[in-house]
């Protein structure tokens, strides 16, 4: 089984996760769960989005969590990212000092126009118009949602996969977020279509965004790294992607997938302990069960 | 990515977790429960063990169970499967009209003493001895226990998991049962021993039968029939391994597992919506969350 000796983890339950709890997460806990996972050695972190407040109340606080972060993520080396979905939201990310630019475009047509009242041509318009304004003063990345499974039955084509790949690096994206949005993805699905846009463009170029809704998300991880895939965005705890079924819905937890990539014998540079107690802290703020299977066992004596 | 076209799903529920649920499940409801998960289309169905009542109770029931549900099993063609620690077990499957017998042997010294307090020489020669004895009544196949990891830190060496295979197969067992008895393996450790065991016996002569504690079993799964395994034994519900931490530390799910092969196109013969009546019912039974991920997914609404 080839697999990559290292894999980059870019943690993105303050972003994923604290915009999906039900609760809001309080500015300080925010801070503090933030602080945690840089110590935990993240060089990565999707901290925030810059969004409307009355579309996602979570995210209200963004601008002043990302200056009560800054010293300690740039004392760590940390890269922060951030989502934005427009201008205004490029406007503030760099006036917040952020590092890098998630921007989210659905393959899938009903998809992008339940997400973001647009078509995916439409949104591919405006991401060109914010590169083209704001790409000297920012590094943007593109997240391609949908790419492994529409809810709404739409059928999504490699072909066209490939090309909203190529879209992206035409305007400068070094890499290219490909996201089982609502976890619909099996491994084999996983591996044909990432064979195919790794044979076309490298698998450096890639990053995997997996949500665990049927429990697949580390097989389809496995079945990524097998074709050389060695970027991947999970959350602490599991948060994130369906506030109405915790757990069930999240992201792949970074505590599982690091369990995996720790076992394997893959680097990583992250800290289990300190992780330990990153996920710890989440749960004193998170009003939900966290169920990925590590907090299982942090919760329960190691079963012989 | 080669996979199987059709696998085996070997149901363990009965045997693995019935009898490691804290409450005791009564008569009535393991025999509405097999005779459901037989209507699902298993051809072999793990339903008792039977072991002494006073270190077992859950399984005090075990010929009564079995006598309950003979017909409806035949009915359906489900070949029936029974665990035995020793020859007043085998006797009593043989009065009960058991097909198979699954006899357990750890790799690991440590475990192999703590679980039956022998030595594995010990269990190999009482093997040897029960073969000898009623291997021309029934058929016997044998489990190798901590064969991906010991839960007292003894090395499990591949040559020595090759040599017990050997054993087994020479006694005239025509599969050997591959366990991650407390689910510490991960997909490179499973895809490089069953790569070794494959290659020198073929892929016809294993199950795995593997523990989800850390989330990793389908990621195992995934490893093992990449190799051309093609039966697994899995507990609906997730149940069985460890009563003290409920879904930590249980089989692998067979809705979960279910669910990835029908994704990948794969043929089972069992009925997906017959397997999550039976999963609901054992809900009714089992005082403790069913933790499976299609398990969320029929408690919520699926998530858009």
């Amino acid at each position: 089984m080839d697999l990559p000796k290292r894999i980059e983890l870019i943690e993105v339950c303050p972003r994923d996760g604290f915009q999906n709890v039900h609760d809001i997460i309080p500015f300080e806990g925010k801070v503090a769960i933030i602080k945690k996972l840089a110590e935990a050695g993240f060089k990565r972190l999707e901290v925030v989005s810059f969004v409307s407040p009355k579309a996602i109340p979570q995210m209200a606080d963004a601008k002043e969590v990302v200056a009560a972060v800054r010293d300690t993520l740039k004392a760590h080396g940390v890269r922060t990212v951030a989502l934005v979905p427009n201008a205004q939201g490029v406007e503030t990310a760099v006036e917040c000092g952020i590092n890098e630019l998630t921007y989210v475009i659905s393959v899938s047509r009903s998809h992008n126009i339940a997400n973001v009242r647009r078509t995916p041509e439409e949104s591919m318009e405006q991401f060109k118009t914010l590169i083209q304004e704001y790409g000297h003063k920012i590094d943007f990345r593109l997240a391609l949602a949908t790419a492994l499974g529409c809810p709404f039955g739409e059928e999504i084509r490699t072909e066209r996969v490939a090309e909203m790949v190529q879209f992206g690096l035409d305007l400068g994206c070094k890499e290219i977020s490909i996201a089982d949005t609502v976890g619909m993805s099996n491994p084999k699905r996983t591996y044909d279509l990432m064979n195919a846009l790794t044979a076309q463009f490298g698998a450096d170029k890639f990053v995997m965004h997996l949500h665990d809704t049927r429990g697949l998300a580390l097989a389809n991880t496995l079945a990524a790294m097998q074709l050389g895939v060695h970027k991947f965005e999970t959350a602490a705890g599991g948060l994130g992607g369906c506030p109405f079924a915790p757990g069930a819905a999240g992201n792949v937890a970074t505590e599982d997938t690091l369990n995996m990539m720790h076992e394997m014998g893959i680097e990583t540079g992250i800290d289990n302990d300190a992780l330990h107690e990153a996920v710890l802290l989440l749960q004193q703020y998170v009003h939900a069960p966290i169920v990925s299977h590590l907090m299982s066992l942090y919760k329960t004596k190691p079963c012989v």
